[in-house]
């Protein structure tokens, strides 16, 4: 049994668990009240808002504890746009960001705010002069993560703050995969962050707003929190965030160093190891614990549910395993594979053995999962000179088999026209041609859904 | 060591520690994930959403959990208002809810919104005529709490629902005091509850809407709760929450007539052994566990911390104690005195032996807080026959205790005018006047502060 998923919430930590169990008794009481049992409850609260703002790198006054991180992102934008309003309703963020940075900007847009949304890199990074280039007069804030939560690629916190400043426009931190493993680093002014991604309980996220941001909380008045995250403190859970905060920092260099190793060796291994796969995002600049490959011609899904029996919890980019059947944003941004997507993220305390174990595993799996697929032959036709495969109704990753099933059946320099209506087509059949060395020719418009284009070079 | 103030909170029932506890390891993951760890979680959250559906008495795709009371209210406002905001952007609140609804009504107002407060009796009561008659045709949503958090009356929600849903309007009932006792009768569109008033853990509220409610949710897009509670689910003290709320409810219809007993003993003991005290809230229509009182001359901030010396953790709703320095909006809003306020809401499980204890002590610390009070002698001057009293940069209790001081000095049919420039005062004084059968003549603006006017009538 080994649960690799940490990036989408880790196991809670020893200590933010004795924390947790020491502050029930302690710490239920309203913090606001003056007997003894709120002044005891105030004492934890500050006490848990020193340890936070000390492992952050601010003030106390600056930070405040929110329900979440998917609140503390959504109050740190919204707080942000309303208290620079005067100024301009322009928003950047970058493609890859986590959905409520990116759902925040919907919401601006579809409010009348304009939003420039800046492109990555194959690895998923962003550079600082496409911030540089997108900042205008009337930009009221900027958003950028620190590192991503699909692929693990860091992004160039630093640089891209040094230039907002410049500018004079606040940045925005989304901190949550990276706060367990040290502060971030840079002139950031809005910083937000998660507690159950680095080991503390869920129902506590970070916002942290530098002193000197305008800064206007969203919603109704609420005394609490300096007024940016209403209702009652969830105490305990306060307590441990901060407590298992401290912990993980205490352990972080050295586990950061035994996860790079593991995940370096995964990166190596699934290469050689597994035919046709794509290891995604940044090898060097990226978080300790978290790679992601994608294998061709494999049903995400199906993939996640054989690991799952082989007692590996892993996640998924793949269009297959959402409800929305469009494949991770994160990767479509990347212009990488998203069929076949497996994300591994170690969680600390990961030990070698799991990981050899799924090395071994792996391959077995990912032939048996295509294998099993028993791709089936789809009609085919030749209309002047093009190969056409009708792969209308098919999902992920039919359409792809399909291709590369019949690529060899027509000559050098001869074309296929996949039909095909799944979403995610769009994003693997170029990442196959790029693969395979096959030129992609473009998609259009067919009478359902879309029609790709690839030419057969070799 | 009495702790007295389970209204704010109540300390955190042994079934909500030990629920609490057992899914600390089983419920830290992703309830959206598919692997083991995920569907566990999610058998844990379906779970306690059935028990909690069950308690409130709704369907379980009507009630999400939200990360506490506040957001519970703010988000069930803001969404019915805006689900219904083609109707039209009236709503209607009754003046006694808590601060949560009534700041939400102040946002609404702020954005243009209509609000209509309904005003209520002595007892802090509203009438459903005053409802009926506040509807309009652009009325959007009504809300009314189930009883009251600072004096315990209950509201007639069952009958107000009735109008409410004769006129085609929503009703939002804030159940946050009495959902432990039981469910809230009647035919209400939504509900709010938190479960830390109840013996839960802080971090979870409860918002139900019923099927057939328009309601768009405020903020950005988010998959978790409906859509309703943005953010990774709070899921071990949400376990927590319905287990204690299904604890309680077992226990509630015996330790509620024990409560009563007890709090009905206050009520007239309280009334026996105080002098100039007056006890506030309906006497009959009440929770089981709250009753209030208000000591004429008395400093309420002094009173508190007298009290919790001699081991008793009570609340106020006296200006004094505030940092706004003005008397709470629900003893302002019943028109009775608010100077040494004292709320005593007792947990369950109280002792008798406590509260002999609370009623042998209370009249002694009121003395002695009387005492030394030593209430200044003001400059007074006699204006047109009409005696002025000073008070201009004294806070409560002292305007009133100078004005019980010099009215022995003006012959009957003579008036008293005090000078004040403390907020508690316009409330006060009319309540002082109704007290001791003096006649309140009204107020005026002076110089500075306020003139009240009292004619002395025995």
């Amino acid at each position: 049994m080994s649960y690799f998923d940490a990036a989408s919430s880790a196991p809670l930590h020893p200590l933010a668990r004795q924390a947790l169990l020491a502050s029930l008794d302690e710490g239920w009481a309203d913090p606001a009240r003056l007997y003894r049992e709120g002044r005891r409850a105030r004492m934890l609260l500050d006490a848990a808002r020193e340890a936070a703002a000390e492992a952050v790198g601010c003030r106390t006054d600056e930070l405040v504890f929110t329900s979440s991180g998917t609140r503390a992102v959504h109050t740190g934008i919204a707080g942000a746009l309303a208290g620079r309003h005067r100024i301009g309703r322009h928003l950047i963020v970058s493609a890859v960001e986590h959905s409520s940075v990116l759902h925040a900007a919907d919401t601006h847009e579809a409010g009348g705010g304009s939003v420039t949304r800046i492109e990555v890199d194959r690895w998923g990074r962003v550079t600082p002069a496409s911030y540089a280039d997108a900042l205008r007069p009337d930009t009221a804030l900027a958003c950028l993560q620190s590192a991503n939560h699909e692929v693990g690629t860091e992004q160039p916190v630093a640089d891209v703050a040094a230039m907002c400043r410049e500018a004079g426009v606040p940045l925005l931190v989304d901190a949550a995969q990276s706060l367990g493993w040290g502060p971030i680093e840079g002139d950031w002014s809005l910083l937000a962050a998660s507690a159950h991604k680095w080991g503390g309980p869920s129902g506590v996220g970070l916002l942290v707003v530098r002193k000197g941001v305008r800064f206007a909380p969203p919603g109704p008045v609420d005394e609490r929190e300096s007024g940016r995250a209403p209702g009652f403190e969830n105490l305990p859970a306060i307590v441990a965030a901060a407590a298992s905060l401290r912990a993980v920092r205490a352990e972080a260099a050295q586990e950061a160093v035994r996860l790079r190793e593991l995940t370096e060796r995964i990166r190596v291994r699934v290469a050689q190891s597994v035919p046709d796969v794509e290891v995604v995002g940044d090898p060097e600049r990226r978080l300790p614990g978290i790679v992601t490959f994608s294998c061709l011609y494999v049903d995400g899904e199906t993939l996640l549910h054989e690991l799952d029996r082989e007692g590996f919890s892993v996640s998924s980019g793949s269009s297959c395993t959402s409800s929305t059947l469009t494949p991770s944003h994160v990767l479509k941004a990347m212009g990488v594979l998203s069929e076949g997507n497996v994300r591994v993220s170690l969680p600390t305390g990961t030990t070698r053995e799991e990981v050899e174990r799924f090395l071994e595993v792996l391959p077995g799996v990912v032939a048996g999962v295509r294998e099993k697929l028993g791709a089936p032959d789809l009609a085919t036709t030749v209309q002047q000179d093009v190969l056409v495969v009708d792969a209308l109704g098919r999902r992920c990753p039919i359409p792809v088999i399909e291709l590369a099933k019949v690529i060899g059946g027509v000559p050098v320099g001869g074309t296929v026209r996949v039909l095909s209506d799944d979403e995610a087509a769009r994003l693997d059949i170029p990442a196959w041609c790029e693969m395979r060395g096959q030129e992609y020719l473009g998609e259009e418009p067919a009478d359902q859904g879309f029609a790709y284009l690839v030419r057969r070079v070799s």
